[in-house]
């Protein structure tokens, strides 16, 4: 209830579509710093973790960020995670857990967005 | 694109909370099925696969319904599968396999909520 019209809030100077070049890199460097920090704590430290969530997930809709570039964000920490894992001679079977993180931010996004489409009753 | 002001469209007599009991537990009933099919064809075919989960999103978002239940009909799938190979005496380890239809499919549903959002100047 708490996201009823906040879309109204959102200011399209800070949709990713609308940023310069070097603002996006920036934007997705620190996406991409968020997110890793969230893998790695995600099976440690729970109350920590929620609010971390809460962050990233209002960035992402705050920037309006296509979710493809979530799910790219995701594989590039993968991707990096197995090579760390490789280096290490670890088995990288953890790395099918850490679908679980990505699972719940989305759910969380998804449920932001869902809430903030506007009733019928707003719009007529 | 195509997207755009699809919201408008949204008949709330159709939304998950303002239905009958019955026709909740309906809904649900359709929904598993649905998404049943989708996962066991997942991984064999895809041409087929995607008409599938575009109408499987469909249904959700026409319904309205919140994404813990999405999660929870996962969920629910997949005990029954681990149930069922257990009784095949499989190993259960494809059931990871299936968090990549459920990214699939959340991705799928949140893109089509954001694409849905107004911009400020639809209602400015």
């Amino acid at each position: 209830l708490g996201y009823l019209g906040v879309y109204y809030k959102r200011n399209s100077q800070l949709f990713f579509r609308n940023l310069s070049d070097t603002e996006k890199q920036k934007l997705l460097e620190i996406l991409k710093f968020k997110y890793r920090e969230i893998l790695l704590n995600y099976f440690a430290n729970k109350h920590y973790l929620n609010q971390k969530i809460d962050e990233f997930t209002d960035t992402l809709f705050f920037t309006d960020i296509a979710i493809s570039q979530v799910v790219e964000i995701h594989m590039e920490l993968m991707d990096e995670f197995a090579k760390q894992l490789k280096i290490e001679g670890r088995n990288d079977e953890i790395l099918l857990d850490y679908r679980l993180t990505l699972i719940d931010v989305m759910a969380h996004l998804c449920e932001m967005y869902r809430r903030s489409i506007p009733n019928e009753s707003d719009i007529l």
